[in-house]
This record gives structure tokens, C-alpha cells and sequence, in this order.
């Protein structure tokens, strides 16, 4: 402990931070669940509420260069709206904090803007305030306003014996990540699983409407890291069958080893990871065009464990995305 | 607008940037006043609810050796806060969504986290999201959401006739950040009224109550500056007594120009600049220990003035501080 407070963010970690930061008192009756999860709920005019906040800052999260800046402020709406999805939520409002380089062009701030207006506004969400901020670099930073469809969804109800899903394919994002940074060949619509994550709002939706997860969190930082996100706040581990695991098609040339970081480490997938009682398996709402994918079991314990198609079992590396930490 | 569109932000500046920003379509039900004042107001749960967001960017609005991280985290929560009085409500629940430098201390981060989280509880607002990334300097980005005591205020309502107050006293803000920028001598003790605002927040509440003020804003770009929003949004202009400025103690040495300056355009001074019919300026609600004083009238019209002590009148200049031009 002595050695990390007085330690530095790089080797200490946004996780571990944000660990410590939910040990911060809070007695307000109106909150229901506070920092720790995608969301806060909060008590309001007799209703729950899901409050959520995320930034991408440009040279950590994205380069401007990536994207038109209509698709980076697409792209901020996305990833803050699946924090929306995985408490099975709404978005309802929207408020944008722009940090922007003074030689930043208007045009370019505005397309912006209105790209992540219209992406509010075709999920259901106003966008209702905004603050604008000169800066060293560009900052999208965001925070939404839902509303649980039922009973919202939280990393922390899942049971051993519990079934895990997950929702659509997985490593595309990654690996287009790889193609934008330049360290491998590709361009153009190959790129898109980065630029263009669609937040899997019908899904959450419909499964806090049937209750049918007992724990769900999106996988931004990577299938493993989120996976032990949701296992930490459960207190449950997990063993994940990785030759079950819904590979995008874009990984297909890859060798099996590629695959798997990518799948397993890579993150931006913003997919659902969510765990169903094995009795509901075969009941699970769906939603239209978003495939379900059983990818292993809740266990007793605390270990997150990866089975191979050898039959081999081993402990998984937990860690993907850290910002203060590649 | 051809030359505007393609210009740059340091041409344009914030505030012509906000403007613009409100001309987006918003055809939410449940949104009662979208983008253009201190917080919007939405509907949630049968209650009208105010949502505000503000940033403080290192090198822009602040630099870290100008207090403990802690008073950093406190005086994020206070000019966030100071939204919400503007409106006349009392904060209820903030998100936090830091960006920090990979080289700051895990010590400086949690002393920040605790000053922003222990003021928010004093004011009885709870802190219950927080997002943390890396980037190139500080940056201290909070959303917070408000219930209205009363009828919200807005910028809006000021009619032809009504007199103008400000609360407490002007220019101790920005006479101090001259000192913390080395522009004069001093320290200690005399920066406090930068580093420690104290958001009015019992005033705008009483304000709210009473349905006294027909349109008010907070002073944070400089009380010209502030004036003109509260102008334009009521489409009004208005005539201030250049002699009935509250000084702060602070700006008494110096010379009367000066005085004028940091309390024109100094801002930084989160009092509140408010507007009450004639009929019922003796019947204000009174907040205990914050001076209440009138110091000019709503005027037909769209035009600034200013009334010297000499009775010479001249139309002000509204420019205070934007980010952008300075």
C-alpha cells in the first residue's frame, strides 16, 4: 500500500484507481449503486436512473486522423451508450465536454458535434448540454442519462454454475486498431469494426426486460479484463472455453495465436459479456441480428481460467487495455 | 458565415461556438431547455431535473502548483456547482471524468478525487461515476445533476425595467489569479478567492423558492461578458452603474481602472447576476452573509451600457474570457 500511494498512475493503473475510488463513503439513500460498475443508479422523481461518463482522448483513445471528425464524435456517443447497454438501459440525455486544440477548425468541431448528436438522437437520447474547452490535444468526453428497461443489469449477480455469452464477434475492433496504428497492412472499410462500434442497446435492453442475466458488463478493455471485472464484483472466477470463443471474420487469415490475443486482450469490441442461469440458456431474449455465443461457465473461486482445444487448462492474463499502463 | 465556417476556433471563440451549437434540432418531449443556458432541464420521472457539465484544463484554467490537489478537486466541484445555483437548484449526484498525466502520483489523484467528492457531499451531492484516462496534462471534467428548488431560473426572463443584482463581491477572483500568474505581487492568503469559489448555491435555491428573479446566470467569464448572455437570451439590453460595483476589499489600492477591469471582465467570481422586477426588489429572499446589490436596470433594446460616476454613458465591451482568444 506504501509503495502505491506513493506511486505513479503508469505503474499503478486506472483499474487499481478506480478499485480504491469505490471505497469512497457515500451514504446518499438516492444512489443505488455508486462508482464501481458501467453505471450509477440513482433514485430520481421516483425512478432509477443510469448515469454513466467516458472520454477518448486523442493520442490515448483515437487519433484524429482515423476518422472524419463526425465519426469521432459517432464514435464518443457509441462508446458511452454501451455503458448505457450493459445496465440493460436507455439513453436519454447527453452532455458532450469538448477539449479542443486552438488551431482546431470550426467545420471540423461542429461535423463533430452533429455526428454525435445524430448517433444521440437515433438511439433516443437528446443531446441537452455541451462545454467547450481550448487544450493541448482533443478530449471527447461524455456522460448519458438512461433509464433501465426493468431491472437493471450489474457486473455483480453472477452465480457459479452460471452460463457465460457473449454477444456478437470478437477481435475485428482490435485488430482494425492494428491497421489505423500501422502495424499491419489494411485500410479503408477495414477499419470500420474500430471506428464504427455499435453499442448493443436492443440487447440490454431486452435482457434486463427479462430478466434473463444475472450479471453483464461490455467488453471495452478486452474479453479477459472485463470477464474479471464482472468475476471480481461477483466473487465468483470463470473458465472460458477459447475454441467457443466467435471470432470475427476479419481474424481469419490469422494464425491461432493472433486470434486469441486479439479476441481475448484486445478490447473495442463494446459486445455484451453476460451470465444467464443454465436453466434460462435456451430462453434468451433475443435481438434481431446480434448472435449469442455460450463462451464458458461461472466457477466458485476467484480464478478466471482458459481452456484450450487440447482439453488444456491454464490461468488467464486478466490484463488488457490500461491507459496509463502501455 | 463562409469565412466563419472555415475559420478557426481561436477566430471564433466559445461562445459564438456554443451559440451555434443551439441552433441543432431537439425535439425531445422531455427536454424543457436544451443547450444555451447554465444547466439544461429535463423531465425524468414526473420532476424536472438540471444537467450541467464543465471542464478545467490545465495551462488553460488552472495550473497544478496553484494549490493542493485537493483544492483542485474542490474548486471543479464549486464552478460545476455554480451552474446548478445559477439555475436555482442544489446538486445531487456528480460524475467525475479526470484526465491525468501518466507521470502524476496515485497520492495527488486520490487527494483530488477526495476534495471534488468531499465537497460535493457538503453540498449534498454524491459523487457516483468516475472515469479516469491518461493524456497530455490535467484535465478535470465534471457533469453534475440537480433538482430545481422551485422554478428553475433561466437566462431568459429579464424584462425592459427590471433591476440588475449581483451577489457578494467582484474582481478578488481575478485580482488573485494575476498573483498566481506572477502578474502581481502577492500569495498566500490572497489567492484564496481564485482557489476557494464558493458556488451560491442557498441564494439561487431562495431565488428559485421565492420565484423572485425573472432570469439570472452565474459570474464566471466576467460580468460583462455574463450580462450579455443573460441579455441575449432575454433579448433585452441593459444600463450598469459603474459606481455601484461591489468591490471586493482586495482591488482597493488600486487605481479605479483597474477596480473596473477585474470586475468587468475579470470573472472567475461564481456570484450570481440576477434580475428582479422593481415592484419587488425590497422583498428579496436574503441568504445569509452574501450581500445582495443593485447595480444597473433591464433596458429596452440589445445594447450594453455602462453609467460612469461622472454620468458619461458608453456601451460596454462584452469580451471577457474565452478559452479561444486569449
Amino acid at each position: 500500500m506504501a509503495t502505491e500511494a506513493g506511486g505513479r498512475l503508469s505503474e499503478l493503473g486506472e483499474f487499481a484507481f478506480l478499485e480504491r475510488l469505490r471505497a469512497l463513503p457515500s451514504a446518499d439513500r438516492d444512489v443505488d449503486l455508486g462508482i464501481g460498475d458501467d453505471c450509477a443508479i440513482v433514485r430520481a422523481g421516483g425512478r432509477r436512473w443510469l448515469l454513466t461518463t467516458d472520454a477518448l482522448v486523442e493520442g490515448v483513445h483515437f487519433r484524429w486522423r482515423w476518422d472524419d471528425p463526425a465519426g469521432h464524435g459517432r464514435r464518443a456517443f457509441a462508446v458511452n451508450a454501451s455503458d448505457i447497454a450493459a445496465m440493460g438501459g436507455r439513453p436519454r440525455f447527453a452532455l458532450l465536454s469538448l477539449v479542443a486544440p486552438k488551431r482546431a477548425s470550426v467545420a471540423d468541431l461542429h461535423a463533430l458535434v452533429r455526428g454525435f448528436a445524430t448517433a444521440a438522437r437515433g438511439a433516443g437520447c437528446a443531446l441537452v448540454g455541451g462545454n467547450l474547452s481550448g487544450g493541448p490535444c482533443w478530449t471527447i468526453s461524455a456522460t448519458l442519462v438512461g433509464e433501465p428497461c426493468g431491472t437493471a443489469l450489474r457486473r455483480s449477480g453472477a452465480h457459479p454454475g452460471d452460463l457465460l455469452f457473449v454477444s456478437g464477434r470478437l477481435g475485428a475492433a482490435a485488430y482494425a486498431r492494428e491497421i489505423l496504428l500501422g502495424r499491419r497492412p489494411g485500410s479503408g472499410s477495414r477499419t470500420a469494426a474500430f471506428r464504427r462500434p455499435i453499442p448493443r442497446l436492443a440487447l440490454g435492453c431486452a435482457l434486463a426486460r427479462a430478466r434473463a442475466a444475472t450479471a453483464a458488463i461490455d467488453v471495452s478493455d478486452g474479453l479477459l479484463q472485463d470477464l474479471g471485472h464482472l468475476c471480481r464484483a461477483s466473487r465468483v472466477g470463470a473458465i472460458v472455453d477459447a475454441d467457443r470463443l466467435p471470432f470475427a471474420p476479419a481474424l481469419r487469415a490469422l494464425s491461432k495465436r493472433a486470434r486469441l490475443r486479439l479476441a481475448f486482450a484486445g478490447g473495442e469490441d463494446y459486445e455484451l459479456l453476460f451470465t444467464v442461469p443454465a436453466s434460462r440458456a435456451r430462453r434468451l431474449p433475443r435481438s434481431p441480428g446480434v448472435r449469442l455465443t455460450p463462451i464458458g461457465t461461472i466457477m466458485p473461486g476467484s480464478a478466471i481460467r482458459v481452456r484450450e482445444a487440447s482439453g488444456e487448462i491454464r490461468v488467464a492474463d486478466t490484463r488488457g487495455f490500461d491507459h496509463f499502463r502501455r
